[in-house]
Formats: structure tokens, sequence, C-alpha cells
């Protein structure tokens, strides 16, 4: 039975993380609201069992999984993107939280004051954030990655373990996402982030990523989604 | 062997949801910092196999979780906080899932522009983005939990199942957090919440969570934390 997916239309969105382990997998899955329309979101989202907070959102039979590492993590063993070693397992998913955190504040420079006002309506205050954001926040993230791809015994070019996992998948879409949203801060400490840079570039040729991002499955990116591209933020 | 916490002296701040897990299961466990001092935190961040990005982080024998969320689902079944059905046990760890999003949104009230500039540097910014957090998202958060109490076939006095769990006593610690920082907002929607606010006391009744409050281990709310009192964010 197809796994099914339940995001926005229109965006990459936090969607993005799950579609590129499901398509990595070549996993048989529904993108739902795709098919049938956002309104299936909200559907979904009364479930009265296991109400999630917002999308995305997997469905698999009758089990109802919300919050974007979770689904990870709950995917990762069945579709081989997961160790199988509980304790592996578990730092995966820990360094998947990490995602979320970083995920949520690359949303939040160009929405500092909140998700009810358009970015027009907040240009100053995200300019001033944008810049701690680019000075402060994402080398220290980056960095940290870096840091776990450098310590990794047994490979430079996973952060877990010797093979593939969610998490460079991840690791992939969120340089994806900022050398659109921030080329000028990407292309000036390229350098500082070698090995990450690597992942991306390792993931991004992968053959069904790569006959994915060709895809009309994968939509570009935009003024829409998480990652934005404002040049005066990227100033 | 105890289990060993580290979190930063001076404020409940993240650590806390971990805190009332442990104090409530009358766990073993030592608060490191607060006896050997902040530095203890950094050489443990230092983990080469799994360096967490921030405190706080678990350390069991030679296992160490980060990650607020994580470490509560870690700890949940051994402590008897957890249900023992796997998916029950999934939907819980969902739940505290948002619950790391709503504290994120609470912190970030009063710190729309960033982490590296005080309140006093971004209160105009807080004053804004105060308004939507009062009039939208807490009534969102609260709403949702309130939900899930109504909506549990088992229990309206608990979030998941018929017993408490970690994400019980994380919830007492929003609302408490809330009073504190919004009393006005709190007092005037309090009955918007009922169940949610029939948890809080509940859990705050609890003898050994009553115990735990009273003693020197809670440090009371602050301007230091998470939850902060700003008159001017709660008009």
């Amino acid at each position: 039975m197809a796994y099914e997916l339940f995001y926005w239309t229109g965006i990459q969105g936090r969607g993005e993380f799950v579609r590129l382990a499901l398509e990595e997998a070549d996993a048989d899955y529904v993108d739902m609201a795709r098919e049938a329309g956002d309104r299936v979101i909200f559907e979904v989202l009364k479930d009265p069992r296991t109400p999630s907070f917002a999308p995305p959102i997997l469905r698999d039979g009758d089990v109802v999984v919300g919050q974007t590492a979770l689904i990870l993590h709950y995917l990762g063993r069945p579709l081989g993107l997961a160790p199988q070693d509980e304790r592996l397992r578990t730092w995966t998913h820990q360094i998947q939280l990490t995602v979320t955190d970083f995920v949520a504040e690359i949303h939040d420079v160009h929405h500092p004051i909140g998700v009810g006002s358009y970015y027009e309506d907040q240009k100053p205050e995200a300019k001033r954030r944008a810049r701690e954001f680019r000075e402060e926040r994402v080398p220290k993230f980056l960095g940290w990655f870096e840091g776990i791809l450098a310590g990794n015994p047994q490979s430079e070019g996973h952060l877990v373990g010797d093979r593939l996992t969610y998490v460079d998948l991840s690791l992939f879409q969120l340089v994806d996402g900022l050398n659109y949203a921030f080329p000028r801060l990407m292309h000036a400490r390229r350098n500082e982030f070698a090995r990450v840079m690597a992942v991306w570039d390792a993931v991004r040729n992968r053959p069904r990523i790569a006959a994915y991002l060709a895809s009309p499955r994968r939509l570009p990116f935009s003024q829409y989604g998480i990652f934005r591209h404002y040049p005066e933020l990227d100033a």
C-alpha cells in the first residue's frame, strides 16, 4: 500500500525533506494534495486519534504521523535510509531535530514579526535579523554539520555511519535552499564548509535524486517557501 | 548509575522539561552544571561521537543524547512516563515536538531580531510580534492541546492514554510559564482552555511535583529564561 504524503501544493516547504527520502528510496507514495487539492490536508489534520498541528503529515495505512523529523524517523528503517544500530538511529534523529531548528530560523529571517503579515510589512525587521543570521547562525549551524562530518569515524562523506541516511538528504536540501536564498553568503564562505558542500554535491548527483530534481515533481524555490531570495537580506 | 543532566545554571530553560520528568519519576540524577559549573556543558558539547548543538544534554552511562524532545522520548519508558504501546509512544513524541515548536515561538516573542542582542534593543519589534503571538499563536497552540484532551477516548485529564506521561508534565510547564509571562492573556482566555488548565492544576498538585516546586531545585521564572514577564508584551 502506498505511503500518502500530505503537504501544501505550490511550495517545497517542509514536505520536501520527506519527499527527498521517498524519492531516493524509490518508494511507492502519493503526494495527496497535488492529486486532490489542499482540502485533503484539512481533513487529515482532523484525524480524531492523532490530530497533527501542521503538515507535513504521512499516512501509512491507519498510522498517521506528523512533524517532519518524526516522519523521517518513522520512514528511515523501512526506506533503508537509517542505520540499523539503535544508538546511531537515535543520533540520526537528533541531527534531524537540529535541521528542524535551523529550518525555523531560516524561515523567520524573512518573517521575524510573525507569519500573519507579509514580508513587505516587516522588511526593516527582517534586515536586522538577517545580519545576525548571516554572521552568527549560518556559520554556527553549518559548522556543526562540518564538525560531524569531520568526526565521523566511518566516512567523511556521510553524517552518520558509512552510507547514505535521510539526514544527508536533508543537509543537501538545506544547502540547496541556502544557495538559492543567500548566494553571496554561501559563495563567500563555501571553503569553510567543504565537507558540507561535498555532501550537497554528492546527493544531487545520485541517480534517483538527479532524476527527481529534473522532474516536474521538484517545484522550484520561490518567494513563498522557507528559502526566499531577497537580495537585501543577503547583502 | 545516575542520569547526568547538562543545562545552564541560573535559568529553568529547556532543561526544565527534562527535570520535571526526572523529578516526577523520582529518578536518580545529577544536575551537572549546578554541581560543577557551566564549563562541564562545554565539555559534553564536544562529545566526539554525538556532539549536540545545544543543551539540554543527557548522559546515561556512555550514551549522550541532545534535543529536549528526544531526551524525553529516550527517558519515557525507563521512567514510566511513556505509553507501552508503540503507536501511542510515537504520538507522545509527536506532541512533545509540537511543544518544542511552541517553546521556540514563546522565546522569540521577546527576541524577534535574534539572540545576539538584548530585549532592550528590540522592544518595538517584540511589541509587534507579541500581538500576533497573543491573538493567533497562543490560542492556536493551546486550542490544539485542548482538542487532544477533549478527544482522548481514555481520559480527558491526560494527553495520551489513561495515565500521566511526560507530555502532561510539559503542558504544565507551558501553562505555568505563560501564566507568569502573560498573566492578563491567560486570565482572559482561561475558560477557552479548561481542560488544559485542569492538567496544569493536576500536575502541580502531584506530590512529587509539588515537593519539587517548593524546593530550591525549582528556580523561579525570571527575565533571563524562555518565559519573561514584560507587561508591555501582555497588554
